[in-house]
């Protein structure tokens, strides 16, 4: 079929016409038929039978413009190929973090999948102070598996090049080299800045050398370090969740890059939510400490959760295979020193780019509500001022930290747990 | 044309029929046709006019199978590809530094190419002990060229990530990650020992967990960092020059990986020449002094060439763009700052690639006849020995040197310039 864009009138003959969706829907004459798309990228429909409404179905479909900017600012529908690959891969790996999909189509540039109505964008409710339980655990597995099956320690040498050159994803990856790693640094004429914040601290990120060499350096591993096949984009509007269940989607930025950038987008959010919550929950009444311990501690919980399945995974395919890596062990000792040394860079780059994620939401153009929807704007700019130095101290002393809980010290030395009193 | 394979009794006919011909021959009844190739993957064919012998142009063909090894060898002639991509890619870059290519095809797998006739292969010639006075020169220029062109450092977002994609080169990659980084270190069957060698020399880079993780980590660098488009074999064998012109040939392992292996395949062949021209020189009755701080000095240029011109081309190119790689430059100093680190990690990339190629290259299969043809089993095994060690102090200490003459005084510690008296 070729490509048009669908729009609420045009969806539910679409959908009837699918042999996936027969045994989906009992009736395709009581469609309710909703726009959701609350993204910057695409359109995104729930689909219900009103006489069943258990008979309900999410399509996204991606148009050839930016959604935000309009048809005035071209965007390749390439980036649906990617995010169904990503999709499906995911799927294979960790069905119970995924959607189920049920139809994709690159000609028509969307995706038919579940919809996940019993569950909620985690950034909503870690910004009203929810605690999800499972959720370190969940995406912690998630990415320990993900990362670990798409990379040259895994993959043979055949697959993993091949998948290399199939998942470049030109247009997104430009986005994110420009508004997670250039844009914010340089002043440009896209950066917001809330007036109450310092412009020493502004300058500070934007002029420092040390500061804009550091952050160079993780836009160049960004580039250039074809890793392991990445989500792109996992930071916590990523994730929907209850208390039982996790489920990573959106996966359109997916490409081969640095493993620590999904784990430092993931763990930069959480950083960025401690920050707020030192206001919000003194705003909600709350002695702010017991949440944010919690958000200090699903931090940690990621980044030792992957490491310890991420091991395990890796352990037991060399076992399995009866070699490693680097070749047959033969001292017996070789193995395990490669194994942790390359650990350690996975941490460093983590630290690195969470720095990058948590800096450019300040100063850069696209905001995480976290902080931005902070109405007193002194009690945002400490907020904000509080993230750029966490994240100003972690890109350059990236590679000075020997452990999680050392960062979650400085976060706890930049803003004490119980808050400012 | 669907693809077959030539012989010394074919090609005349297909030269014949290929218009690209017609002006380079003046007559298709004289042609004398001689088989040439000495290497491991591909025939070669030198096509001369008896009667006009400055008519000659040479065939280069890849056979589906590994030449050395026998059709029992499958290898995809897809490399020819790479090949022809690379050698077009380094003709409109350094046209003075590779030969003129009159005719290529996929389909035939071949490529038809000027007849380098005043030139020889390098390796011969310094194992005789010939000075090549612009060697350093030339080959540091197209270094720098090639690799600068051919990165996110100067290529446009999108341009980068196509030509990754297009130059995977699936089967020659895994030959360098297993006889480069692989089968030395893990004592594999296919290694070859001289006989006379120290068994503690060779336990050492077999066994040593540091040494093993370094060698680990630059096998990683080689299959994730894709920096620029590399000639991906750059040792003295793949470079034909008389005293005035050089010229790169043989770029079939090229793809898009780290910017120091290049640089690191031609030092660490220098340094291979400088260790076996302690026996050579003397042998000759020769003061080995004079010769080695030749090669030294060569290798010193290759890398301060390189560092020079590619720092100019940088630099002309931000000044020409107004703005640079890590944006616009706020305080004067970032966009420097950036440079001095990127440069010093390509000169620590360069050390550990340099390392690798040198250790594979006295226990792997694959030797340099430098070394392997020395007669004298006790003379041959004091070279490999010195390179076996500057190979492992190099790759262990790599983030350790800030500047050549370091690793000139390194070369000189394991084997005096003198030689041993």
């Amino acid at each position: 079929m070729e490509y048009h864009q669908l729009n609420v009138n045009l969806v539910a003959d679409f959908i009837r016409g699918l042999s996936e969706m027969q045994s989906l829907f009992s009736s395709f004459d009581t469609l309710e038929i909703v726009e959701v798309g609350d993204g910057n990228l695409n359109f995104v429909y729930i689909i219900t039978n009103e006489l069943s409404r258990d008979e309900t179905v999410v399509l996204k479909q991606a148009v050839p413009f930016l959604r935000i900017a309009g048809e005035g600012w071209p965007l390749s529908r390439d980036r649906m190929k990617n995010e169904v690959m990503a999709l499906k891969f995911h799927e294979s790996l960790c069905p119970s973090n995924v959607p189920k999909i049920y139809y994709s189509s690159d000609e028509m540039s969307l995706v038919i999948m579940e919809n996940l109505k019993n569950h909620q964008i985690i950034r909503g409710e870690i910004i009203k102070g929810k605690v999800f339980p499972s959720l370190a655990e969940h995406v912690s597995s998630f990415i320990a598996t993900t990362l670990f099956h798409s990379s040259d320690l895994y993959l043979g040498f055949d697959e993993k090049k091949r998948n290399v050159a199939k998942t470049i994803n030109i247009e997104l990856c430009k986005i994110t080299e420009d508004f997670v790693f250039t844009h914010p640094y340089e002043d440009n004429e896209t950066n917001e800045y809330n007036p109450e914040l310092s412009l020493d601290a502004i300058a500070h990120i934007q002029r420092d050398p040390e500061l804009r060499n550091a952050v160079g350096e993780m836009k160049y591993a960004f580039m250039t370090k074809a890793e392991a096949l990445l989500h792109g984009d996992l930071h916590i509007g990523s994730i929907m969740a209850n208390e039982e269940e996790t489920f990573i989607i959106d996966p359109e930025f997916s490409f081969y890059g640095p493993m620590g950038f999904d784990l430092g987008a993931m763990i930069g959010n959480l950083f960025l939510a401690y920050f707020s919550h030192d206001y919000r929950q003194r705003k909600m009444g709350n002695d702010p400490e017991k949440y944010r311990s919690w958000l200090l501690q699903c931090a940690k919980d990621v980044w030792c959760g992957f490491e310890e399945k991420f091991l395990d995974l890796w352990l037991s395919h060399d076992e399995a295979q009866g070699t490693s890596f680097i070749g047959r062990d033969l001292d017996g000792k070789s193995a395990e020193t490669f194994r942790k040394a390359y650990m350690k860079r996975v941490f460093e780059d983590m630290i690195g780019f969470a720095a990058c994620k948590m800096m450019r939401r300040i100063v850069g153009l696209a905001k995480v509500a976290d902080i931005a929807d902070i109405e007193d704007a002194a009690e945002r700019a400490r907020a904000e001022e509080n993230a750029l130095r966490m994240g100003s101290v972690m890109v350059l002393q990236r590679s000075n930290y020997s452990n999680f809980d050392e960062l979650m010290d400085l976060a706890k030395s930049i803003s004490p747990l119980g808050g400012c009193k």
